[in-house]
C-alpha cells in the first residue's frame, strides 16, 4: 500500500496550487463583478479567456481525460492521479472551466470519446476539448421522478431519416450558457420494449434547432450558478437527422450508466476541494477574533469542530481516491459500489464541513464575501446531481446485501 | 396541565388560516413577480397595501402586540397565545408584513413601548404600529465578534447637545427597505466603564440622516431577502439630538437583552410555521410520483423521514409555547433558560425538517418553485441572528451547570 | 394553554420527590448487593417489602391506574398527571415497584382491568394490585420477526374444553422473577383466518402449568436486569382451561394494540427521568473536576453539550405531556400519531443525553459505580421494546403521509 | 498511489481468515461457557491453550511486532502491513490473544522494547513474547481527570535503593487475570519540577508486590471484558528497586506519548473488524426475515443503512490504513495528527454501525447470543480509552487551526 502520489500527480498538483495561488484566487472579486457586467450573467467573463489560455500554455489543460483515451490529449492520467488536481481545482467554484475541466463538458467530452462516432466527434467533440464550445446533457423531467429511468417521459421518435423529439427537461446544467451549442437529450425511443432498460436512447440536438426552447432558468439554494445555470428547456417536433442518435437506438441507458462513475469522482473531489478551502478559512477566522476573553479558536467546542471536520475531509478524500483506484483497476462497472459509496458520503459531509465554517465567520459567512455559501449551495445539489442519494444507497444496499447475505462467520 | 389553545386564541388562528388560503398562498407568484418589477427589489410589492387593508379590517392586525402593552392596540394576546398565529404568519416568509408583525419592526415596535419616552413613541412608533414605515436594527459590526457585545466599536459620543455616531454595521435587516426610516443603532458611549455591560447605549438614528451610508445589501446563502435586505451601513460623524438615546447612556446593553425573549419566540414559530408547511409538501409530493414500482411514500426510508420530521416538528412547537408561557408567567429574564433553549432547538430542528423536504422533491425542491429552499436560508440564517448559537448554549449550559451543579440524588 | 401541572399531581410529586430522597437513592447500592446475596439475582432485594409498605402507607401505590379504572384503586389520576409521577420513579431503575408501578405488571394489570372477566380479575389482578405476585407478557419469538404480529407462530388451539399452547417465546420480560405466576401469553388460534389481524388470541397461562420451561435469560447490552430478567420460555403442549382465553378468541391482536398506548408512555417518562438525572450528575461531575487549567464544566464543547442535553430533555417531556393529554382526551387510538411519536423520540433522546453524561464521566461513567450505564442499556433496549422503532415509523409516516398527502397550501 | 496490500500482508491475511473460519468462529460458544466454569472468569479458557500453539505453529504469532523491532520476533511487518491482520483478529473480540497481539499486552510489550534495559527485557518482555504472562499499565485514577497527565496523583518516592509508590488506579486493563504478573505504573516522582511534563515517571511493580492490592473489577456498559477484566489497584507503601523505573526519573509523560500511537491503530483496526462483521451479520440477517410482505432487506431504510455502514466502514478503514502509512513513514510523533483523527472517528463509526445492526437484528442483537451487544460495549469504551475523544480533538483542533490559522487562499 503507498499513499504517496504519483510523481506525474504531484508535480501537476504543485503546478497547479501555484496556478491558483498567482491566478484564480486574486481573480475572484473580478470574476464576480465581470458576471455583473454588461454581457449579462450566462456569458463567459472576459477574463476566462486569458486564464485558460495561460493554463493551455502551462500543460494543465484537458488533465481529467483518462488514459485511455489519450489520443485527444490530456496528460494521460488515470483517475487516482487526475482526483487530486480536481480538488485542487474545485477550491474555486469557476475554476475547473480554466482547465477545461468543468461540469457537464468533461462528462459530456467522455460520452463523445467513448460512444461517439469520428463525425460526431469531428463535430462536438473538438471543439468541446478546445475549449470553444460549451454542452449539456438533457435528463431530467420536471413532470415525473426522473432518477427512475424507466419514468422519462421525453419521445424519440424515428421518422423517415430523422427522429422528432418532444419532452420537457428541466435542471440542464449549462444549458443557460450562451456558449452552449450541443445538448445530449435522453429520452424514450421504444416505450413498448419489454426490456425496461432498452426503451432509452440518447441523441444529439444542437441548441438552435427548431423547436427548441430555453424558457427559463432556476436557482438552487438561491443561486443561478451563472454562467452556467439550470435550465428548464422544452422541445417541441424537433427535428434532428438519424445520424444524430447517440450509440444506437435503445442504448440510452447504457451510455447514462456509463457517463457516470468518474463524473461523480470529479464532484466529489472538487467537494473535497470546497471542504478542504473551507476549513482552512475557518482556521483563520478563529485565529483572528476573539469572544470572551479569548481567542474563539481557543474554545474547545471550535477545536471539536475543527478536528471533527479535518477528519472528516481526511476519510472521504481517501474514499474517492479508493474509488478512482478501483474505476482505473477494474472498470466503472465493478467500481459502482464505491462510485455509490463515495456518491453518498462526499457531498453530506462537504455540506457539513462548510457548514460549520460559515458558524465560526458568524453572519458573515451566509455572504458572498467568502466563497462559503456558494460551496454550501453546490454541496447540497449534489446531493441531488445524478440522482438523489437516496437512489445510489437503494442499489449499494441491494449489492451488499447480496454480498454477505448468504451468510458469514 | 392544559394544551389546548384559548378561545380566542383558536379563533384568530381559524381566521388566520382562512385568511392565508384566501389571500396569501394564491398571490405568492404574484408577490414574486412584484418584486422583480420596475420599482426594484427594495419597494413593497404594490399587492401588500390591499392585503395590509384587508388584515386590518378583519382584526388581524398588531396581534404581537403584548397584553401588558395592549394601549398600544393588538388583541391583548399573551406570548402563548399569539405563538400559534405567529406559526400560522410563518408558512409564508413575507406574510407577517401583512399583519405589521414581521421582524425586526416588531422587536423594535416593543424596544418603543417599553424604553420609548412618549416623543419618541409620538414619533416613530405611531407609523410603525400603523405599518407606515419601517425599521431597522443596527447591532451586528463586520470587523469584530459582535455576538460579545463587549466587542463593538461603533462609537457614540456625547458632543454638547448632539450624539456622535461612528461606526460600521451590517447585516441590519431591513435597512435596505425604501421604507426604512429610522435605525436604532447599538454602540459605545463610555468604553472606559469598569462595567463591561454599562459600556454601551442605544441612540435613535433617521436613516436619512447626513452621514449615514447604506453601502451595500449582503446575500445570506443566496437569498437576498427583499424587500428587507441585510445592509452594510457606515456611520460617519453622524450627529443626532441627545434626546435620541433610549433609555439612557449606558444602557444599551439592558435594552439588548429585554428586547430578545419575545422575538426569539416569533422567530421560532415562524421557523415551526416553514417545517410544518415543508413536511406538508412533502406529504403531498411523495403521494404524487412513483419510483421502481412503488410510490415514493411507500418507500420505508421516506416513512420514517416523515414520522421523525412529524415528531420533531411536534416537540419542538412544544418547547416554544412553553417558552412563551413562561415569559408570560415570569418574565423574560427568568425565561432565558427556556429562549435559548428554544432558540438553539428550533432552527436546526427546521433547516433539517426542510432539508428532508427539499430532497424529496428532487432537484425542484432546492428551486424557488416552492417555497423551501428561501425557508432552507432563513432557518440556516437564524442559527446566526441574535447571535450565533454558540453564545447561547454558552450561556445556558453554564446555568444549568450551576443550577445542578451543587450535586444531587 | 397551561404547563401548570394539577393541584394533585404537583402534590404527589413532591412526596415522591421526598420518598425518593429519603429512602432510594440511599438505598440503591444496598439494593444492588442484596442482589448479589444468597437468594440469588431472580428473587426482589429484601429492602424491597419495606420501601413498598411505606410507599403503601404514604399513598404513594398504584398511582399508575387511570382515573377510569378508579374502582381497583390508585388516585385516579390522568395520564397526563401521572406522567410527571412516572419521570420521578424513573430516575431509580428499581424504583417503580416500590410503588406497584413497574413495567409489565402495569400493562398486565390493565390488559385485566380492561378485559378480564371478574372470575380473571379476582385470580390475578388482585394480588398484581396488592403486589404480591408478578406476571409477565409473552409476545416476541426468537424464529421470526414478530413485530409483524401476523408472522406470530405459537400455537394456541382448542381441544375440548382446553386450549393447548406450543410455541417459543424469548425475551419475556419478568418471567424469570421467583415470583411471576402468571404469563400472558400471544399466539395464534386462527392462522388461517383471511383477517389476518384476528389470527391471534391471547391466553393466560400460570407459570407453574406443566410443559411450560423457562429456558435461560437473555442479557440486553450486558445487563441481566435482575430480578425481572428477559427469559427465553418453551411452551410444549401447555394445555389451560378454556376461560383462560382473554376477551375472545381472535382478539389477541385488539389487545395488544390496546395495552400498549399508555405503557409506551409510561416507558418513555421514566427514560426522562433517567436522562434528567444523567443531566444532573453530569453537572455535578464537570463542576468538580479539572482539566487543562479549567473546570471541565468551563470547556464551551461541555456547555453546549448540557445545553443541547437540557433542551431535549425539555422537548421530549412535552412530546409525552401532550401524548398523555391526547389519551386521556381523545383515547388512544386517536393519540397513537404521538404515541408513535413518542416512542420514537424519547429512547433515542435518552440514550444521546445519558451518553454524553457518561463521557463527561470518563470510564468511570461506563462502570456501575454510577446509575448511567444500566440506564443507557435500558433506553438502547426500548428503541426495541414493544416493537423496533422502524415498525412505528412505517405507521406514523403512513398516516402522515394520508393526512397531509392530498395538498396544500 | 496504490491501495493494494502488500504480497506478505496479503498472504498472512488470507491464512489469519483461514485461521478464523477454522479455529475461532466454531470455537466461540465453548469459550463463552469455558469463562463461566470452575476456573473462574479471571482464568484464561482452556482452550485458548491449543489455540495459541496452533498460530505459533502457523506463523502467525506475535505479528504486532514492528521491523524496527523485528530481533524480537514477529514477521518484520510495518504497521500498515499489520494493520489489515488487526482487523481480522477484531471480528472476535478475545481472537487476538491467540496470535499474542491482544491489548494491552502488546502496548506494553512495546514499552519494553523500546524503553525497557536488557534485564527488564529478558526478566517480562520475554515471557510476554511467549504469551506466558500478561501484563497491565496503571494510568487512570479514580479521584482525578487523569486525561490530563499533570492531574495525576500517584506517588512515586525514591527512598534509598527503592522506590515506593503510594495511589489509586482504576480500569487498569488486564490486572484481574490470574495471569497478569506486571504493571506498568504511572505516577507523580517530581511533582514539583517547574516542567509540568518531567513530573511523571513509569515504574514496574510485580502484581504481588506486598501492598498491592486488586480490591474489584470494574463492569463497562455491564460487561466485565473476562478474562482481562478492568481493576481498581490500590498501592499502599509499594517498594520496589530503583533499577524497576523505566527509561529514568520524570520520563513517564514521554513513555507514555511513545507508547499509544501504533496501540490506537491496533484498537481503531480491531473496530473495524468488529463493525464488518456486524454489518455481514445484519446482511444475512436481513435476508432471512420478513415483515409487512417483504423480506426486512428490501425495505428502503434498510437498503440505506447498509450502504451507509459500508461506506463508513471503508472511509474508516482508508483512514486508518493512512495513519499507519503516516507513522511507518515519519514515526507516530509527525502522526499524531492523524492519530488523532482516527481515534475519534473509528470508534463512534463501529458503534454507530454496530448499533444499526443491532436493531436489524430486533431484541435478540441486544443479547449474547450475538457478538454485537459486547462489541457495542467495546466501542463505546474506546470512545474513552486512551483518553477521552474529547482531549484528542482538542490537541488536533490546535493543531489544524496552527497549521492553517495564518491564512489561506
Amino acid at each position: 500500500m503507498d499513499f504517496r502520489l504519483s510523481a506525474q500527480s504531484a508535480d501537476l498538483k504543485t503546478r497547479l496550487e501555484s496556478f491558483m495561488d498567482e491566478h484564480v484566487y486574486p481573480a475572484e472579486s473580478a470574476y464576480r463583478e465581470e458576471l455583473e457586467g454588461p454581457n449579462g450573467r450566462w456569458a463567459t467573463p472576459p477574463l476566462m479567456a486569458g486564464l485558460k489560455a495561460l493554463a493551455r500554455e502551462r500543460g494543465l489543460w484537458n488533465l481529467f481525460i483518462p488514459a485511455e483515451h489519450a489520443e485527444f490529449g490530456g496528460a494521460g492520467l488515470s483517475n487516482v492521479d487526475y482526483a487530486p488536481l480536481a480538488e485542487v481545482m474545485g477550491r474555486v467554484l469557476w475554476a475547473p472551466e480554466i482547465f477545461n475541466c468543468n461540469a457537464p463538458d468533461t462528462g459530456n467530452m467522455e460520452v463523445f470519446m467513448r460512444y461517439g462516432t469520428a463525425a460526431q466527434q469531428e463535430r462536438w467533440l473538438k471543439p468541446l476539448l478546445a475549449g470553444e464550445i460549451r454542452s449539456a446533457y438533457a435528463m431530467t423531467e420536471p413532470a415525473v421522478a426522473s432518477s427512475d429511468a424507466t419514468n422519462i417521459e421525453c419521445s424519440i421518435r424515428r421518422d423517415g431519416d430523422d427522429y422528432v423529439v418532444d419532452g420537457r427537461k428541466w435542471f440542464i446544467t449549462g444549458a443557460m450558457h450562451d456558449d452552449c451549442t450541443i445538448l445530449i437529450v435522453m429520452g424514450k425511443s421504444g416505450p413498448d420494449n419489454p426490456d425496461r432498460h432498452r426503451q432509452q436512447s440518447q441523441i444529439l440536438v444542437p441548441r438552435d434547432t427548431a423547436g427548441v426552447t430555453v424558457e427559463r432558468h432556476l436557482r438552487t439554494l438561491g443561486y443561478d450558478d451563472a454562467p452556467l445555470g439550470h435550465a428548464e428547456v422544452v422541445f417541441e417536433k424537433v427535428r434532428v437527422p438519424a445520424e444524430n442518435i447517440l450509440l444506437g437506438e435503445g442504448r440510452g441507458f447504457e451510455i447514462a450508466q456509463g457517463r457516470l462513475g468518474p463524473g461523480r469522482i470529479h464532484h466529489c473531489m472538487r467537494l473535497i476541494g470546497c471542504a478542504q478551502r473551507a476549513l482552512e478559512l475557518a482556521c483563520a477566522r478563529v485565529e483572528s477574533r476573539s469572544t470572551f476573553g479569548r481567542r474563539i479558536g481557543e474554545h474547545q467546542s471550535v477545536r471539536e469542530a475543527i478536528a471533527r471536520s479535518y477528519a472528516e475531509i481526511a476519510s472521504s478524500r481517501l474514499l474517492t481516491l479508493l474509488t478512482a483506484d478501483k474505476i482505473d483497476r477494474e472498470g466503472g462497472k465493478a467500481a459502482r459500489d464505491l462510485i455509490a459509496a463515495a456518491k453518498i458520503t462526499v457531498p453530506e459531509m462537504a455540506q457539513r464541513v462548510i457548514d460549520r465554517a460559515i458558524q465560526m465567520h458568524g453572519a458573515g459567512g451566509l455572504s458572498d464575501d467568502w466563497f462559503m455559501a456558494e460551496a454550501f449551495a453546490y454541496a447540497r445539489y449534489c446531493r441531488l446531481v445524478d440522482g438523489p442519494d437516496e437512489v445510489h444507497m437503494m442499489a449499494l444496499g441491494k449489492q451488499i446485501i447480496r454480498r454477505y447475505g448468504a451468510g458469514v462467520g
